[in-house]
C-alpha cells in the first residue's frame, strides 16, 4: 500500500475547515480536528482523518447536527446523563469527560452517560484528559453491530471498545483502549484491501461456520468476540460487550444491541428504535481520593518496569506495555509526518473541491 | 468424578463452625460462609467450600487475621482505601462494598480500593450486593502470579477477574463474572485431576511454547490471557488483567504483579514486598443517577429478550445471558442440595476431626 506523508498542522487546518464548512463553531471544529489527529498521530489510521468523509456523509444525511445543544439531562453530584442532541461524538463525548472531570474535582469521581451521540472516534482521547488531572481515566461506547454473542450468528454488538487510562511518574500514561471483539473492524478491512486470509476465530459466515475469508463480514458474517469461540472464552468478550451497551446505552437512553444507527450513510437506522442516537460512557477518578499522587506515580513506574523486564518469550520482542506503541507513534510521527493511503488522500481531495478548501500540503520528500 | 450430596444448610453450618474455630467473630463466620455457600449454589464449585481448608491454611501460617480490625485509611466523598489488616477477603470485600454503597446512596457512585486483604471468594458476590439497591455493582481483585502477560514467559498477574452486575426487571440480574486469562484455573484443575488434554491456547510451556499437557502450568508453564497469543488478542487480557492489578493494588497500596502473595500456604510471599498483601477494588453506581430505576429495567429486560431470542448457530443451544446459568444452578441446589467430590469431602473430613465439629449430614439419597 503507497502512502503520502503530511504534516500535522496542514492536516490539522484542512480538517478544521471542514468541520467549518459543514457548520461546526470555531470551537467545536478545532475539538473535532484535535480528536480525529490524535489518532492519526497515535497510529490508530482507522479512527483519524480516513473517517472525515464518513462524518460528513452522516451530516448530508441530517444524521449528524452540526451545532447541537449538548446538555445534562439528569444529574446527582458524581453522575449525569448527559443529551448529545446528535451531535458529532468528537465534540458530545469532551464535553461529557469534563463534566465528569470537574464532578471528580469536587467528590473524588465523576460517571457520564450520554445518549444522543455519534461515534467519538478514539476512547483513549477521552480518557487521556483524566490523566492529565493526576486522575484514572474510563471512556467507552457502543457501536454499530458487527459483532454475534457467542452461540448466535446474529450481529447485534458493535466492537464496543473499552479504555482504562492510567498517570504514571516518569513513564508515559498506560492506555489499555481495546476494542471487545477478538479483532478490531480496521484490522479486517486492511485484510479486505490485500485480499490477504484472517486468521480463524476472528470471523464466522452467516451460518456460523469458522472462516478466513477476508469478505466473510461483507457477505453476511459476523466479527467473534474476544475469546474467538467458547472454549477458549468468547463467553467473556460477549459479556464484556454487553458491559459496554449497558453502561453506554441502557444507562443513558440510547439505542443498544442491533438498534445501535449505522456508522455507514448507506444503511439507514432500525425503525422502532428503542432509544437516541448511539451511547457513550466516561467517568473520572482521582487518584489522590485513594493515596498521594506521588505514591501512586511511583508505584506505577515499578509495576511498568517490572513488567518491560519481563523475560521475553523471544529477545528480539520485549513485554509491551498498554499505550507504549501508540506513544511511540506520536513522537515520530509529531517529527515525520503522518502517512496516509492512497484512498484517503483521494477522500480528502474530494473534500477539498466539495468545499472549495485548499488541499493539504504534501511534506517534502 | 463421583460426588456426594449434601444440604446448603448443613455446609453452611460446617463452614460457620470452622470459621468461628480459627477466632472468626459470629458476624466474620457467617458472613465468610455466606460467601463460600454462594458460590457453591451458584454452581462455582472451585471457590465456594472447596477452599474452605485453604483457608484455614493460611491462618495456621499466620498469613490470615481472624480477628481484623479493618478500616478506612483515606477517603473523599465517593472514594476511599481500606486497610484489610491480613484479615479474610470473604470478610474485608463485604465491609468494603458497604462502604461503596453508602457513599453512593449519598453522592450517586462510591468507589474503594482495598489493600492488606486475602482472597474474596466469588468476584459476583460483593458486586450482587450493589444490585440489591439498585445500583451497578464492580468488583475486582487480583490474585497469586500464575498468567504471562503476551510475549512473556514469566507468571506475572493471577486470574485477576472483573465482575459488573446490572439489575433488570422481570428477569435476574446481569452478573458478568470473568477471569481474565483464557481458562480459569478450576478449569486447569478439573483437566488435571481427568488427566485430560487443554485446548491449546488456555497455557504455554516454561520457553513460551504451546502445549495441550494438563500439567504443564505445574510443570513451570503459565496460564496465557484471555485472547490465548497476539494475533487473536492476547495483549486484550494483558490489558484487563493490568487494569484489574493497578485498580485493586497500585491504588490501594497492595502487592501487585508477581508479588502478590500466593493463595497456597505452602508457597511463602517473596521478599521485598512493595505493598500489603492483596488488594481489591469494589464500586457502586446508583441507576437513578443517569435515569429512572423502572425505565432502566423496563430496558434491560428489553435487552435481555433481544439477546436470547438472538438466532443461534444450533437449534439446541441458545444465547447464554451472562450470570443465567448461575442463577438457574442456585435454584436447583436450594432444593437438591450441593454436590461436592470425593477430594473436596474428604477436606472437609479432616477439618471436621481437627476441630472437633460434626462433619456435615449427607443428604438422603
Amino acid at each position: 500500500m503507497s502512502t503520502i506523508n503530511f504534516d500535522e498542522t496542514e492536516l490539522r487546518r484542512f480538517t478544521e475547515a471542514t468541520f467549518l464548512a459543514i457548520g461546526c463553531s470555531d470551537e467545536h471544529a478545532k475539538l473535532a480536528a484535535d480528536v480525529l489527529l490524535s489518532s492519526d498521530l497515535r497510529g490508530i489510521d482507522s479512527h483519524g482523518v480516513a473517517r472525515l468523509s464518513g462524518y460528513v456523509r452522516l451530516w448530508e444525511k441530517r444524521r449528524i447536527n452540526a451545532t447541537p445543544n449538548i446538555r445534562i439531562v439528569h444529574e446527582t453530584p458524581t453522575t449525569a446523563t448527559i443529551d448529545g442532541d446528535r451531535g458529532l461524538g468528537l465534540v458530545v463525548a469532551p464535553f461529557a469527560m469534563n463534566v465528569a472531570i470537574e464532578k471528580a474535582k469536587i467528590y473524588g469521581s465523576g460517571w457520564v452517560s450520554v445518549k444522543n451521540s455519534n461515534h467519538f472516534g478514539i476512547a483513549g482521547y477521552h480518557a487521556s484528559k483524566a490523566v492529565a488531572e493526576d486522575m484514572i481515566g474510563f471512556s467507552m461506547t457502543n457501536a454499530s453491530p458487527l459483532v454475534a454473542p457467542t452461540f448466535s450468528t446474529e450481529r447485534l454488538l458493535g466492537t464496543n471498545p473499552m479504555c482504562y487510562a492510567f498517570p504514571a511518574g516518569k513513564y508515559p500514561p498506560v492506555i489499555v483502549d481495546m476494542a471487545t471483539s477478538a479483532a478490531a473492524n480496521g484490522k479486517l478491512e486492511i485484510a479486505q484491501r490485500l485480499n490477504k486470509e484472517l486468521p480463524e476465530g476472528w470471523v464466522q459466515t452467516s451460518k456460523g461456520a469458522t472462516s478466513t475469508d477476508p469478505l466473510t463480514v461483507k457477505n453476511g458474517g459476523s466479527l467473534l468476540p474476544l475469546g474467538s469461540d467458547r472454549e477458549h472464552g468468547s463467553h467473556k468478550g460477549f459479556g464484556l460487550s454487553a458491559t459496554v451497551d449497558i453502561l453506554t446505552a441502557v444507562l443513558s437512553g440510547a439505542n443498544y444491541g442491533p438498534w445501535v444507527p449505522p456508522f455507514v450513510a448507506f444503511l439507514d437506522p432500525l425503525s422502532d428504535l428503542p432509544g437516541e442516537g448511539i451511547g457513550h460512557f466516561l467517568g473520572a477518578l482521582r487518584v489522590d481520593g485513594f493515596r498521594p499522587v506521588d505514591d501512586f506515580k511511583r508505584h506505577m513506574d515499578n509495576w511498568i518496569e517490572r513488567f518491560k523486564n519481563a523475560k521475553p518469550t523471544n529477545a528480539d520482542q520485549p513485554v509491551v506495555i498498554p499505550g507504549e506503541p501508540e506513544t511511540a507513534a506520536e513522537k515520530t510521527r509529531k517529527v515525520n509526518g503522518i502517512p496516509l493511503t492512497d484512498a484517503v488522500v483521494k477522500d480528502i481531495m474530494e473534500l477539498s473541491s466539495k468545499f472549495g478548501i485548499n488541499a493539504p500540503k504534501e511534506r517534502d520528500k
